[in-house]
C-alpha cells in the first residue's frame, strides 16, 4: 500500500459577490476545512469524518467522494484515495461548505499526483461536487476556493476562469442558524427580469470589477448593489434590511448575501470598522434571539493549501 | 461685444462596445467634428453650419444649441455663443454624432469660461443635448467624447462615471449608409431578458473590463459577446453576420454593433490586421452594392481637445 499523505485547508468562499450572480466569487482566510489524503493502490475511496454533521461516507453520496472518483477514472482506476474530512464551514451556511470539499478533494488529489492537473481540469472535477450538492455545475465558489482572492467565472461552457486583483478587506460574515438549501433559493428566482434592471445590474458588475481593479474602496462600495437577486432572496433571511442598514452606518463600505445565503457579508476598508460592523450585527442577532456565528477575517490570497 | 473664441476637436464614439448595453462607450481618433466658439455678453446663441447635413440653427432645436442653453440658463443668462459646427461624423451613423455635438459644446463653452465645470456637470449639460436626439439622457457616448479613452457609465442617476484603463487598440469602423434611427433600434429590444442571458452579458462585461484593465487581447476578444442586444437589431444591418464572420477571419480579436447602428466596428491588436479587417468588410458591401464609408482608427485618449 502507498503511504503518500498529505493535510491541507480548504478555504470558505463567498459567491456572487451582491451584484455577480453566478460569475464571481472570493475566498476567506476563515473558516476553513480541513482535509487529509492519503494516495491507494487499488481504485477505492474510504471517507472518513472528523466532525458531527453527519455527512455521508459513501463516495456516490459523498462531494468530495465524487470528486474523487472522477478523477480515478481519469487515472485509469489505477489509483485510490482515503480522506479525512475536519468539516469547520458548515454546511447550508452560504459560505461555499460544499466547494471546500470539492476544491478540497480535487487539488488534493492533484498534489499526491505531483500536480498533473491544471487549474481548469480542477475546477471541472470540483464542479461534479458541486453537481451533486445543488444539482448545478456551478464554480463561483469552487474557482475561488482553489485560486484564492477574487475570481470571475466569465463562462461555464467553455470554462474560462480570470483572477480579479483586489485590494486588502475585512470581511465581517455572520451566518444566522437558519437553514436555506441552494436549490429553494434558486427556485424562487423569476426565470426574467427587466432589461432595465439587468442594465444596473452590469453596469454595478463593471464598477466592483475595475474598483477592485483600482484599488479604489468608495467604487467598490457604490457597486455592491444588487437589484435582481437580492430582493427576492433576502426574503428568506430574517433581520437582512437591517444588518445591511447597521452595517453600513458602522462603516462597511457595503455588502449582501453570501451565496444563496442564509450568510450575509459586508465588506470594510480596515479591520476597526469590520469589528464595529461585527458587533453591530451581533447586537441585532441577540435582539431577535436568532443563533448565530460571525466571523472577522481578510481575503484568503492563496486558496487551497498544504499545511 | 466678447471676442474670445476658440476651436475643438470633438471625437465620434463607440458606445455598448459589444456586451456593456448603456454603460460603456469608447472614443476614436477618427471620425471628429470640428467646432468653433465665440463668448458672447448677451444671453443668445447663434449657430452656423460648414456642411451639408441640413441640421436647425434653432437653438432648441439643436443638439449643441439645447446644450449651451442650459449653460447659458446656469450663468444666470449673462453670457451667449457663436458656435460654428462642422460635422463630419455623419448624423444617424452610430459612431456618437449627437454626442459629438452635445460634449463638443459643453466643454467648448466651459473653456471659454475658463473650465469652472467639473466632467460631471458636463456630462449632465450635455445630456440635454442627447435627450433632444434621442428621446433619452444617456451618457455613454457623451462621457467618452469627453474623457477620451474607455469610460463605464455605472449609473446615470446619480452620475457615476469611470474611465476603464485599456491597452492600444485598432478600431476598424464600417458605416454602411443605411438609416437606423436610435429611437427605432431602442424600440424593438424586448422589456424583459431571460435571466440565464443576463448572467452571460454581465460575465462577458466583467471579462471585458478585466480584459482591457490587464492588458489581456485574448479576454477582450472572447468578452465582446453580446446575447442580448445584437441578436436583435442586427436584423436592421444588412450583412452584419458577415461582416463578423469574415474580420474574425480576418485576425480581429471581435467586435459589434456601434451605438445602435448601422456602424459596426471590430478591434484588432495591431494596424496591419485592422487594416485587412477593413478590406474584408470593404469586399462584402462592394458585392451588396451597399455604399459604405469606413475607418481604420485608434483610441482617442484625450477626448474634445482645442486645436
Amino acid at each position: 500500500m502507498n503511504m503518500k499523505s498529505i493535510r491541507i485547508k480548504a478555504p470558505g468562499t463567498v459567491a456572487n459577490l451582491v451584484c455577480g450572480f453566478d460569475i464571481l466569487g472570493m475566498a476567506l482566510k476563515e473558516p476553513f476545512d480541513v482535509m487529509e489524503f492519503t494516495l491507494l493502490d487499488k481504485p477505492e475511496i474510504i471517507i472518513h469524518h472528523k466532525d458531527s454533521f453527519g455527512l455521508s461516507v459513501v463516495p456516490e453520496q459523498n462531494v468530495a467522494g465524487v470528486v474523487l472518483q472522477s478523477i480515478i477514472e481519469r487515472m485509469n482506476n489505477t489509483i485510490g484515495f482515503e480522506v479525512t474530512i475536519e468539516k469547520r464551514i458548515m454546511p447550508g451556511s452560504g459560505l461555499g461548505s460544499s466547494a471546500a470539499s470539492a476544491a478540497g478533494a480535487a487539488v488534493g488529489a492533484n498534489y499526491l499526483l505531483n500536480n498533473i492537473f491544471d487549474t481548469n481540469e480542477l475546477v471541472q472535477f470540483a464542479m461534479n461536487g458541486e453537481k451533486l450538492a445543488s444539482g448545478v455545475k456551478h464554480a463561483d465558489n469552487i474557482t475561488p476556493c482553489i485560486l484564492g482572492g477574487v475570481s470571475l467565472i466569465r463562462s461555464i461552457l467553455p470554462l474560462d476562469i480570470i483572477s480579479i486583483p483586489s485590494p486588502e478587506l475585512f470581511i465581517t460574515v455572520v451566518h444566522p442558524q437558519i437553514e436555506v438549501k441552494t436549490s429553494d433559493a434558486r427556485q424562487i428566482l423569476k426565470k426574467q427580469v427587466l432589461l432595465k434592471d439587468a442594465i444596473k445590474q452590469w453596469g454595478n458588475i463593471a464598477g466592483l470589477v475595475s474598483g477592485l481593479m483600482k484599488n479604489d474602496y468608495e467604487l467598490i462600495g457604490r457597486s455592491l448593489e444588487d437589484v435582481i437577486i437580492e430582493p427576492i432572496r433576502s426574503i428568506l433571511i430574517p433581520g437582512f434590511d437591517e444588518v445591511k442598514k447597521k452595517s453600513k452606518e458602522a462603516g462597511a463600505l457595503g455588502g449582501g448575501i453570501s451565496g444563496s445565503g442564509p450568510s450575509i457579508f459586508m465588506l470594510s476598508n480596515n479591520f476597526d470598522t469590520a469589528n464595529n460592523v461585527e458587533g453591530a450585527i451581533q447586537e441585532i442577532y441577540n435582539r431577535m434571539g436568532i443563533a448565530f456565528h460571525t466571523y472577522v477575517t481578510t481575503i484568503n490570497t492563496k486558496g487551497v493549501e498544504i499545511f
